[in-house]
This record gives C-alpha cells, sequence and structure tokens, in this order.
C-alpha cells in the first residue's frame, strides 16, 4: 500500500480541502482502475480541485515536492492512461464541471474538462447545435480527457477528431503556470498552436483544464444504409464515390460477415439480408432536407450487392445496432485481444486479408472479428481465443500495420499499453523530437510519466 | 555587403552544385526583397537544394558552422518572415517542385514545398478534386510556405485553414535531422502532432520539404449574393443564419461604402446596388446542384436591405470582384498601414465601429478602409494617408484588438513586422512555452532568427 507523506496531504488539503484529498484505500479505489479493468495500479493520493486554480495550486505542490501526477477524467480510456502506476498523485478532474453558455453567434462554447460529452451534446442542443464527436462512452468521458487522447468516433470523416473541434485552451503545466488561449479565434496566426500540440499530448505536456470548442449545425433530415458488399476493396470504392457526390456524407462503418453473425446471435437482432454477405459498409447522411435521394442516385451503378435503407429513427438505430453492437457481442462470446489501427485508405483492403493470415500464424486457435470506421482507415481488430497474457498476436498485428504505412493507434491512443511499440511507427528523430518537447515543458517528468514516451524517456 | 567565407560556400556547393549556390549580388537580389517591398535585407548567399536529402545536407553545413538560416517559399509573405534580416543563409525551396499523383482513394496527395498552389490546385482538378484553401498570391506562393505560415483566404470557414489541409509533414531540423509522417492517415493518435506543430511555425522549428494535404471535392454549382445590409452587426447575424441553416456555404466576407466607393472609382466596376448602403455581406454556396433555392429560402424575412445574386461564371466573377478588387484599390490611393486581425465574432461589431475612432484619435488625418472575411471575425484594416514610418495607427489597432480578445494576427503571421507586439495577446508564460519548444528543437536559434519569438528570444 502506497501511503502519502503528511506533508504532501497537508499542502494538497490546504489547496483543495481535506475533503477533496482521499488517502482512504476504499475512496481511492475508483480512481485506481479504469473501465477496462486492465490497467490499475496504486494512487499514493487522489485529489479533487473544483477549479483552474486548484489545478494549478495542486501542481505548485506536487512540483515542489517532485511527486508525479496522474491526470483523470472520466476513466474511460482504453491504453492505461488515466490510472497510476507507482504511487503517483491521481488529478481527477471531475469537479471542473462548468458549461458556460452557447456563443450562438460564434457556435462556439466554453466547457470544464470535467464535463462529460454527454452534458456538452445536451447543452448545445438546446441552441439548435450539435458536437462534432460522438461515441459510445459520453456519458463518463469528459472533455478534458477526450482532447487529451484527440478522441474519434463515428464522425471524424466529416467533422474531424477532436483536435479539430477545439479553437482554444486553458492548461497548467507541471510547475503550475497556466497557459491560457480561450477567445474562441477561427484565425490566430501568433505563435505555435498549443492547442494542437496539447490534444493528443495524453497528460504528458500539461493537465487541460478547459477547452473552447466549435459546434456544428444541427441536421435533423438522416438516411442511414447497410449495403451488402463483396469485400473490402468493394467497399472503398463505393466509400469514395459517396465522398465525391453526397456532401451529406456523415459516416462509413465496416463489419464483416463473421462479425454480424456474432451480434445476431448475442442481440437477436433482424439480419438486413436474407442471405450472408462477406463484408457489410454502413453509410449515415445528415443534412437540412432529406439526403435520401441523393444518397441513392449516387448509389447508381455501384458496386453493391443489397442495400437497407432507413430514414426514421427506429428504422435507422436498427442498423447502426447492427455495427453498434460489435463490442459487447465479441466480449460476450470471450476476451479479445483489441487492436485499434489505421492504414492509408489504398491498403486497407490488404491490411483486411493480411491481418487474418497473420494472426492464424500466429496463433493457429485464434479466432478475428474486424469492424470500424472505414471512412477513416481505421479497422478495430479484435482477436478472441487466445490467452489474455500472451501479446504474439498483437505484436504480429502491430508489426503488419506498420509494414502497411499505418498507425498503431488510431483514434485510444499510446498510454502505458503501446509505448513499448511506438517505435514501430515513429522513428529515432520523431521520437527524438517528441522527448525533447516533453522535456522542455515537464523537465522533471512529473505528467504522466511511463505514459506516451515511456520507453526511451527515464 | 555580405560575403559568405569560401568554406562555407564550397561546403554548400559539395551539396548542391555550385550553380545552386548564389552569392553574386545580382543573382541573390531577388531573393533579398518580398514582394510586398517593405522587407529587405542582405543574404550571406543563396542556397537552391534540388530535395530534401540536399536540404538535410545544407542544413547540416550550417549548423555545423552555426550559420542561421532563412527558408524561403514563394517570397509572398506580408510581415518579413522569409527575406533575411542579418546576412543569414537563404535557403530557397522552389527546386522542391514535385507533385505526387492524386491517390485518388484516399482524396490526398503529396507535394514539394516548392510547388505552387495554382499548380496543386490545377493537378487536383485533373482527378476531381479541389484543394480546400484558396487566396490571391495562387500563382507564387508555395505549399511549403503557406503551411508554415498557416495560411488562410477565403474559404477558411468551410474547410479551415493550411493546418486544417495537412495530414502528414515532412521537415528537415536545424541540425539537418528529417522528421516524416506522410503516410496520410486520417487517424493517428501515436504522440505528439508534430505536423500540427510545424504549421504556422513560421520556418522557426524545421523547414518544411514536403507535405501530405487532403483534397475535397470539386463542387460545380455555385451560387454568389452580395447583400445590402444596415451595419456590421445584421451582416452578422444573416451570416450566423446562413451557417445553421445552408449546408454549401463557402464563403462570408464583408465590405463597407467607403471601400466600394474606391473599388468603383478604381476599376470602373458597376456599383451593385442603386443605392449606397453601409455594408456589403458577400456569400458563396458551392454544391454538387444549384443551392440557390437553399440560400434564397434561408434569407427570407432576414435583416437585409437588398441582394446581389449570380449564378452564371460571369456574374458571380463580378460580384467577387467587388471585394477582391478592395487592395488594388487601396494600393492606387496612397500607401496603406495594413493590419490583418481577428476578434470573437461577437466583438466583430464593435472592432468596426472603435477601430475608425481609435485611428481617428491617432491620427485625424487618417482614412480607414475596412474588409474581411466575416466568418472568421477577421478584418483587414487599411489604413491611408498616415505617414508610412509613423506606427502611432498601428499600435492603437493593434491595442484595441487586444483589448477585444483578438488576434493582431488572423492569417499573416508574426513574422519580423510583428514579433515586438507579441506580447499584446500572449502572456509570459504561454511565451515561455513557445520559447521552451524553439529552444528544445532549435538551441542555436539557427532557423529564421528574428521571426517570431524575436523579442524575447536571444
Amino acid at each position: 500500500v502506497t501511503v502519502a507523506s503528511p506533508g504532501l496531504v497537508s499542502d494538497l488539503a490546504a489547496v483543495v480541502g481535506a475533503s477533496h484529498v482521499l488517502d482512504d484505500p476504499d475512496l481511492k479505489a475508483a480512481y485506481e482502475t479504469d473501465w477496462t479493468r486492465r490497467f490499475s495500479g496504486a494512487a499514493r493520493v487522489v485529489v479533487r480541485p473544483a477549479d483552474t486554480a486548484q489545478v494549478a495550486g495542486v501542481l505548485r505542490v506536487c512540483h515542489a515536492a517532485r511527486v508525479p501526477i496522474v491526470p483523470q477524467g472520466g476513466n474511460t480510456g482504453l491504453v492505461g492512461g488515466s490510472v497510476p502506476r507507482d504511487g503517483e498523485v491521481v488529478l481527477s478532474l471531475a469537479r471542473l464541471s462548468e458549461l458556460e453558455p452557447v456563443d450562438e453567434l460564434a457556435g462556439e462554447l466554453t466547457a470544464g474538462a470535467g464535463v462529460t460529452l454527454a452534458a456538452l451534446q445536451a447543452h448545445a442542443a438546446e441552441r439548435g447545435f450539435a458536437f462534432g464527436v460522438d461515441l459510445a462512452a459520453r456519458d463518463s468521458a469528459t472533455i478534458g480527457g477526450m482532447v487529451a487522447t484527440n478522441a474519434g468516433g463515428i464522425h471524424v470523416l466529416r467533422y474531424g477528431s477532436m483536435r479539430a473541434q477545439v479553437v482554444g485552451i486553458e492548461a497548467v503545466l507541471a510547475d503550475g503556470r497556466v497557459v491560457r488561449r480561450l477567445p474562441g479565434l477561427v484565425k490566430d496566426n501568433t505563435g505555435y498552436d498549443l492547442p494542437a500540440l496539447l490534444a493528443g499530448s495524453e497528460g504528458t505536456l500539461g493537465v487541460v483544464t478547459r477547452v473552447r470548442l466549435r459546434l456544428v449545425p444541427s441536421l435533423p433530415a438522416r438516411v442511414v444504409a447497410v449495403l451488402a458488399v463483396h469485400d473490402t476493396a468493394a467497399a472503398l470504392t463505393v466509400f469514395a464515390r459517396l465522398r465525391a457526390r453526397v456532401a451529406s456524407l456523415e459516416a462509413a462503418e465496416v463489419f464483416y460477415a463473421e462479425g454480424l453473425e456474432l451480434v445476431v446471435a448475442h442481440t437477436g437482432a433482424t439480419r438486413p439480408f436474407a442471405t450472408a454477405h462477406p463484408a457489410y459498409l454502413l453509410v449515415e447522411c445528415a443534412a437540412h432536407a432529406d439526403p435520401t435521394d441523393d444518397l441513392v442516385a449516387a448509389l447508381e451503378d455501384a458496386d453493391v450487392v443489397d442495400a437497407a435503407v432507413a430514414t426514421d429513427r427506429g428504422g435507422r438505430e436498427q442498423l447502426w445496432r447492427l455495427r453498434e453492437a460489435h463490442t459487447e457481442a465479441i466480449n460476450a462470446a470471450g476476451v479479445p485481444h483489441k487492436l485499434d489501427v489505421t492504414v492509408p485508405l489504398s491498403r486497407l483492403a490488404e491490411l483486411e486479408r493480411r491481418v487474418r493470415e497473420v494472426v492464424a500464424e500466429a496463433d493457429a486457435r485464434a479466432r478475428v472479428v474486424l469492424f470500424g470506421h472505414l471512412g477513416d482507415g481505421n479497422l478495430h481488430v479484435n482477436v478472441l481465443d487466445v490467452p489474455a497474457e500472451d501479446d504474439t498476436v498483437d505484436v504480429a498485428v502491430l508489426r503488419l500495420v506498420a509494414d502497411l504505412g499505418g498507425s498503431i493507434s488510431a483514434e485510444h491512443g499510446i498510454g502505458t499499453a503501446k509505448a513499448a511499440f511506438l517505435h514501430l511507427t515513429r522513428d529515432d528523430a520523431d521520437i527524438a523530437v517528441m522527448t525533447a518537447i516533453k522535456h522542455a515543458l515537464d523537465p522533471h517528468t512529473l505528467l504522466n510519466p511511463g505514459v506516451l514516451l515511456a520507453s526511451r524517456h527515464p
């Protein structure tokens, strides 16, 4: 059991109040394990500041004592980046949950790091706006964590990932200094883009406390189609055609025969087609007026075997459910190895084919279930029926992805889970640059040690 | 006259060939003054490498000799960032003009730093794509310089600025090491976003040699409208309504009565309306099918006094000319002080009013002509009839902008021209972070010294 020194606890209590410094093991426990339950560790103490000034105070105390910090938002990450490893102070941003009024003229708002995605979405919707990023963990995931990890989701092809939504940021540096760029300027060429640098830095350069976010118009008219296709190459050709012709295209997801079977077995969902097909492309279009005619016209003569189309909410949700239930259906079938990778679109069909081969070579027992965000070149590779502790399959898949010019982390980040693999796609010069930036901003390695650059960084 | 040491010249000649090391004053001259003619200085020597390997070689030679470098693209910048100040080596990227084939599946291409915007646009158009950034200097401005300065232009509200187009980058560091992220991945959460950091860094962190850029669909159906409105506040209300209702909105520009009079007098253009109005909002919509009905419907009951609408190319160009001829009409009327600023949209009407007041207070002779990118909160402030060397008016405008929470450089960058004003909108912590990053990547201050952080950086 890690115990905090009395001096540290009292110094932190002087900043945030004694009731927000948790050193009771029972109270700390909820902060020491993430929702995957794969990652956990002992926190020296958990601190729950109320605002930016208190975050700065906490960091000044920890900096003076040279005590490392793990920032934590909704704890919904998938790569072990938000739980302690070795007696760090866990800095929970949950209480920074202030949502400022929507700036309707700018189409922007400012949110505290602890605001959940769902709360942000509801707040924007009250004023006729939507938010450009959506993902399944919306009720728990917080804006600060989503910015720090540059979260992705299902609308990246239309609106970009979290970094593209950030028009301003406030963050506390390792020594407690505050950097603040919050006015919400669309254009601002006065120096390095610190918001873009902090986005995706996984808490290693600064602690995000507030963000200014762009909103997007609410689009009420929607159509969802599941298109049966021969293979990944056909899905890509259809996607490229829609991207060129249908401006309202908002999502382009892919899944395969084996995944659909798992979903049908697990959820009892109705199959969209009478017969099975090798691959399925799910597309959604959203506009002010019904986009169905545009979609149908663009699909004329396309290489599509069959199509299921829905415009009403119930029908759309049924089709989406076929894709979204993959995670739970896979989890119900076993404990999967999960890899989240992208390759250039020109290599995606090859990835889909070869990932099955390399997994089979690595472990003949393994079952592969693939699905993902086709438009982003992003496959979630799930491997069932291999031992949890054996990473042979993981290494084989990541090496394949690197060979294909891809990324070993599409949208989940590196965290502690993939730090040892960073060199697969980042060469020495690249890692040296990132390490130099890390040293420049956090010379004592106090911010989220072990995450991202751990394997090269002392 | 600055003279290069024989050793440096021969070392550089060994890298790029003797014919691409220019030390003849007549040959150097074209590289020593930019197109504004406001900024010029002596180059020790001008070097014209052919490719990334030669750029790296040049930087290794200069690094070993501790000789500073000024990277130069099309030399179309407006803030003195691309010409020598004090005997630096000018590194011209003009010969890095390779355009790789369009990747039609990804909707991306890779371009050398020396490719002009016009060449890129033509290359993309051959394959049915467009590029998300457009600006008047397209025939000279190069992609490397546009990325290094995060160029903006007239389509930012739809597609973002240059940084938003960059899906990969190759750059040479001060010591000659090469950082390369070019596969063109839409999602890639493996470490700090170096492409976003290098974009807008104005050549102070690395020399951009190649970029991977996203393309956008070509949209053939267009409508342009000039809307006469009562004032800036009305223009903003109309803009916000169109942004919420018309997904095809691509540009929203503003100009005023005095600017239109200058344009009419200078170009002989026909006035769009029988009578003069205080302010004009120019909007363009672009889609696959004619967007005119959408635009007209959204304007119903809007606070618009009169409207001129064109869908044919000639008519659209005539309307655009009213806005685009502002620069030449102003230049014909005198030598303007030009300031490129943004404020939050909620402060733009106030800026428009108060900028006239503070300029009048600073210099009663001054004439103010305003125009700009309304949707981005971006006004180009032009002040005529004040002496060229007197910066009283400039300082007054920049202070006003800072008071309104704005940016002293919307899209032109800081360069050498505004380095002394950076502290107006960036506080000590912010500048310290930027300086720490600069030191981390360029410890000997060899890359574009005097630009951006000059006033605080040794």
